[in-house]
């Protein structure tokens, strides 16, 4: 990782994503090949075994490997080569049964999704952990009231336990849509150089079933060297899942902005410092989920473009994976687990969520005063409460003030029942019902039932 | 529709997304909801009956709406007023049930909702129709002979069935996400303004399953007015189809061209004129898919980067869903409806595909060569092809020829054995059999079982 | 414009880009290409009088040239037949004078220039309105104090002036940007069939001469059929303006929350209402304008994408323009016009930005008190700063009175001295150096000078 | 660089963006900020030469410096407390003057402006010769013929030459643009905390003026921590470019289809061979250019997005540009690299162009006969020749054989007056009189005036 790695990415995902992962899992795919072509009986066993001998990236030359691809177009070229000539040194008669039957993109194929499937494990877990411990604040603050904000504005009472109900539901079901597209994805490539497995002959299929076998892949129906849907899915899948992510992230820094005050990130040396002002603390997690948000947007869109890919194997749009697929897994996974820890620390200043309540001078009240109103004063009640929501801003006064001064409101409601009109807890609709009725999914959820598979 | 609306569009789709259409579902979730509450016992039924028999949008003045949103800042401000005040004028005690316990978002969201619930069904229909086109050609074409294109150039024979059935493979996928989308969007927003129902008091879960069940749509466990992944899955997926209709009318494009000659678009009076030249017969369907294409994925990066919504119910994100899900919508039905009839009225000329074969002067042989001489030649054989194709581009002579006259391979096979490994048929591999394999997992297909319903 | 077209566009940038507009535009071309033939003596100026004479879009059928052009593949191809046909039933031998020597790419995208150096008129022109706007507000509140806001935490005092000379700057910026792609994008497209003018002869290239002078663009050095460059660096020139204007409607957004107040966009009957909460002012304008930034980049890879245009002229990518373009700048101006108006008639609260200095209990001036120190206490000075910042947070106590009350502090500063320390106008540093910097570069800006031309 | 490094990427250009020349930059803006205050007398000479003394990265922990920067949220914080440390080491009174006055936005960014200065360098050197290498190739090829294709169908002769002189004359657009994008990117960020550079007092704005002077960059008229449009403007002039790049390459790989066969990437051993296919050729050249521009417009879309930057500093947008701006121009120097390199040495096949013409049998000079037969037969041609067109396709014959047999035709104009409309040579327009416009304007290009200087 580059220095900036620890900051947007999460190791447990890169670590399927070095160049040494990258050329391991292709070797693992060629490794697999021989000894799904030895149970095929093509390739005689002590053949098989030299080559799978041979695939472990440790002896291969790196450098020469990246100079090599840069002119055969793809890095599948000379692995083969280097392979084929290391097995040689060993056991020249199996040379010949490297690489047999494949192309260079069933093995860059067939190795990305192995990567792609290593890196979803913990990437699922962690997203689980965001679950949990979503649940449990939303279920610790059910009862915390705060102002509900609309438009960057108060708006009306509610509870922070119903706002994190709404980012705990938003994530079980993007657990959902990450385990079909986990499933999904894995699967097997592996067609020859058109597609049709010509040159393997008459027990092709056989050799395609037992390989898919070997690495625990699914068999697709036919190759699929120019459809990509099943990897753009995985990219647009984690373009949902960010989009929630930030936000969450948004919220979290709205909410610890001075003069809310009313979550903060996690305190830690040296966490959230400033080079030059001592008081910072700068809300770091959510900064680099947003900085994610703002990046993979533009990742899935270049997936989705790349789809349109020529014939039998495409020109462009092919190399454009490479890289652009492991970067999205790559940022989505360092968001995450930022999210997850950050979140897993919050520090939730319920006294301040109170007293922010009384910041627009009872206005936050509006429309629950309104629908008391409504009773007693019928259609007028709208008028009034408009006009004294005028007044209460003009004159900077409560709006309980003007009203209880107004005297149509003062001749149909007392100024003590006016007073209580004014009390949070009694505006806040259907919020716990809201949070248990996300708390009762979420423990119904499918992965809370299966332990980490699906 | 514009002018360009009828090149771009379909109408069976934008009947859904005109501003009628966008108002009058707007009012049908006002009618509903008056309704729902009418059921749960908050509203008399006559005044129900009141305010439901205005929600039409004939009567509704859409300049005046127009210009009183870019005021209010969303439409449903001025459209709820302009409804109270019909109702009032009718039955001047119902005018107060108009919208109650609703906010904006709910209408609109909804509304929204229903629009796309209604725009999925012929799409869904035409996505079939183009995987049973597809299922046709694939099996009609299972055995006709083809020059296979890697990095758009010959690379080896295979079938233009299996090109097809490459496409129809991933047609079906997309029919089975877009089923699973269209089930997930279509789910009510009820929330009030800042989602816990509080106006409604202690019978807003009765309400909102009432008003669930009567737009048939699902009741989720609690409002998303801020978590709009449903909307952007819907966004996203349909990028996925897109993707592959921009590739299968790249492909055709290609094969279409002058010197390839393989594939045309169907023909018709005044189809794929030009302006001056006389013998142009422009491929128009491919173009309209492929334009729709460069602009879809755009559309899904804005909806994904959307998602970052603030608080309760958002500042910027939420407005700038309303062009932009009718506009995805929009362009992938019209370029599904182009393709669709594309595909059927296709002219596939075997003879050219033929022909092209030979373009190569026998190159595109080269592999299935060396697989049938490593048999004689052992490892040999790759450097003896590879120095014969060498020679035969040198010398602008046929691959068959060269071989022929060098002394290795002649002294290994015959003249006539030599000639009949450039028979394409027997290059095919198992083309045959991965066709088989699309088509019957085609006929397994959920949606082929099912009549058009999930 | 649709329903929703006020609140997200403006009529002087929309009027541009009617259907009606969109084809008057292509009959320019037409009378200006039979015109400037006439002047090189290729058509009798009867004939061209004529044509010229037919070129108005009031006659025409746009129904059927809807129609037609989703046949043909563009609107241009049943336009100049439409054209032909009413020439023909004027003057027989002037028909034939018709779209002479051009293609339907010339007429469409010389049309296309035409549109939109219109519609830059008015956007120009209220772009210089913000700067002027932003100007005064600038000089009026260049000694405004306010809290710096850094990580969305508050920093270090600044003023309000600053800010907003910080938005002049970037403004003055793009009118330039703005100008110089302007003055680009207009030139002309004319290059029949494959864009070598082959179909006029000899005079071919005095013809394009006198097209251009005919239609006041600049005649470039080659047709630009497939090379897009210039209208793509008009997208992405917009596409840097919004993000300056997308800013500002997030600043002033979080300037204008409840908790925060400094700022209020103008209030006006039905303005920023809630459609259930009466004390409801959201601020539309900045929602407006986010919700264009929302969009604006993705339109933006959309036409970069589209660049990749084939050969002589393009299959897709051409196409993908015709809506992408108009709808940028369509945005674009709608976003504008509500930003300069939501600036001109902002409220500021000078009030609440200096009670908001207050909020953090002294922190905003950590960095400005421990500089202050570092002269009397050296090194010392910032762990003693530190240490009182985390004792302030802790005790919830002013930072002031935790540094009076450390023994350390107290011998090197009395607490009067100390006190001055937390005069925010002490501490706004080259602040009004800056701004007038900036203001006198506003005021030698080229636009300025200019009335209005370039 | 990573393993696919060499293929997509450019070592002139990587070499600024490493991690050891990003943390190099940031100590080059530390040592230049110490040595502009002792020229402004705030510091003492030994002082600041001891703090520039240790501004080499060699002896930094970079380790230490990521992990660090996780925590803090950015890399300068780390750096300027290892930075500090290592001045106090040799000279204790030293280490207080380590980025005084400055924010570590002030230090990242300024870094940045150097890094991006320094790859520009070799960017636009390369973008000359591009251009250089195609004008050369324009003026060889003025005269050779080849069919013009529009719609990706063949629509009428044209030449090669023309065809080229488009891409330069695209591309010599673009070298005014990185010029003027490379002058205004290199421009100083300096503003302390809150951008009013309030820690330096009084001589804030000399320094400011020195520390420019150090670097060799623009002193802005205000800090632009938040103001994005320069740094993003270089990003949307990389999208520009690369449009036009990856529509050479596009036309490359049509051009080198194995049924087209006009142009061919330069041929070297290992280069654009295959896994499995002995006679392979892949145009690697276009793919890497390819694949380039299928990500490149969503990194600009990022970019774009990430405008909408709070406040005086922000939370999200800004660390998003810490890898997308090096990203951006790293991609496009490696494309711009391949494809300098692929024009270079590119292949051109005259005969198999003047062959191709022939692919149509006659079609593709329908508009010039029709034009020619127009002075003989009238209005009548167009429908004589749409007529032939459509027998000759009919009845896969000739064209003008077509033509011939027809009376109306035959009376008109003799066979071998017939005969000669289908030489392209007489069909070619102003091709000519264009390439010359072209290399005019090139030849006065400012850049070739000037010796690598703006």
């Amino acid at each position: 990782m580059s220095v900036l790695g620890p900051l947007f990415r999460w190791e447990a995902v890169e670590s399927h994503f070095s160049d040494r992962a990258r050329l391991q899992a292709m070797l693992d795919v060629e490794a697999a090949l021989v000894r799904a072509q030895a149970r095929a009986g093509l390739v005689p066993a002590p053949a098989a075994a030299a080559v799978a001998g041979q695939c472990s990236v440790d002896g291969f030359d790196l450098d020469a490997l990246g100079r090599a691809a840069a002119l055969a177009g793809n890095v599948a070229v000379p692995l083969v080569a280097q392979l084929r000539a290391r097995v040689a040194r060993e056991d020249a008669g199996a040379a010949r049964y490297v690489h047999r039957g494949a192309t260079s993109q069933d093995v860059i194929d067939t190795a990305l999704v192995l990567q792609l499937r290593g890196a979803l494990v913990p990437i699922r877990t962690e997203l689980d952990d965001l679950a949990a411990v979503l649940a449990r604040l939303a279920r610790q603050h059910r009862a915390t009231p705060m102002a509900g904000r609309t438009w960057m504005q108060q708006a009306a009472p509610t509870t922070f336990g119903l706002e994190v109900a709404g980012w705990l539901d938003a994530v079980d079901r993007h657990r959902e849509r990450l385990s079909a597209a986990h499933r999904r994805v894995s699967v097997l490539q592996f067609g020859g150089a058109v597609g049709n497995l010509a040159a393997l002959g008459e027990p092709a299929m056989t050799v395609a079933a037992a390989l898919a076998d070997e690495l625990g892949l699914a068999l697709p129906a036919v190759p699929w060297h120019t459809h990509r849907d099943r990897l753009a899915e995985l990219a647009t899948t984690i373009g949902l899942c960010l989009g929630t992510l930030a936000k969450i992230a948004r919220d979290i820094a709205l909410h610890a902005q001075t003069e809310v005050a009313e979550l903060s990130e996690p305190v830690a040396p040296g966490r959230g410092t400033s080079s030059t002002m001592p008081q910072k603390r700068n809300p770091v997690g959510s900064a680099v989920v947003l900085a994610a948000a703002a990046r993979v947007p533009g990742l899935v869109a270049s997936v989705l473009g790349a789809m349109v890919q020529e014939q039998q194997r495409a020109l462009g749009g092919w190399p454009a994976e490479w890289e652009l697929l492991p970067e999205t897994v790559s940022l989505f996974g360092g968001a995450l687990h930022r999210l997850t820890r950050t979140v897993a620390g919050l520090h939730v200043d319920a006294a301040a969520m109170r007293r922010n309540l009384e910041a627009s001078r009872g206005l936050v009240f509006a429309e629950a005063v309104q629908h008391a109103l409504q009773d007693r004063l019928g259609d007028q009640a709208r008028q009034v409460v408009e006009a004294a929501c005028h007044r209460a801003r003009q004159e900077d006064r409560h709006l309980r003030d003007v009203l209880v001064a107004d005297p149509a409101v003062s001749a149909a409601a007392a100024p003590d029942e006016l007073a209580r009109l004014f009390d949070p807890m009694l505006h806040l609709g259907a919020a716990d019902a809201l949070v248990e009725s996300v708390l009762a999914a979420h423990a119904r959820h499918p992965a809370a039932a299966a332990a980490g598979g699906d």
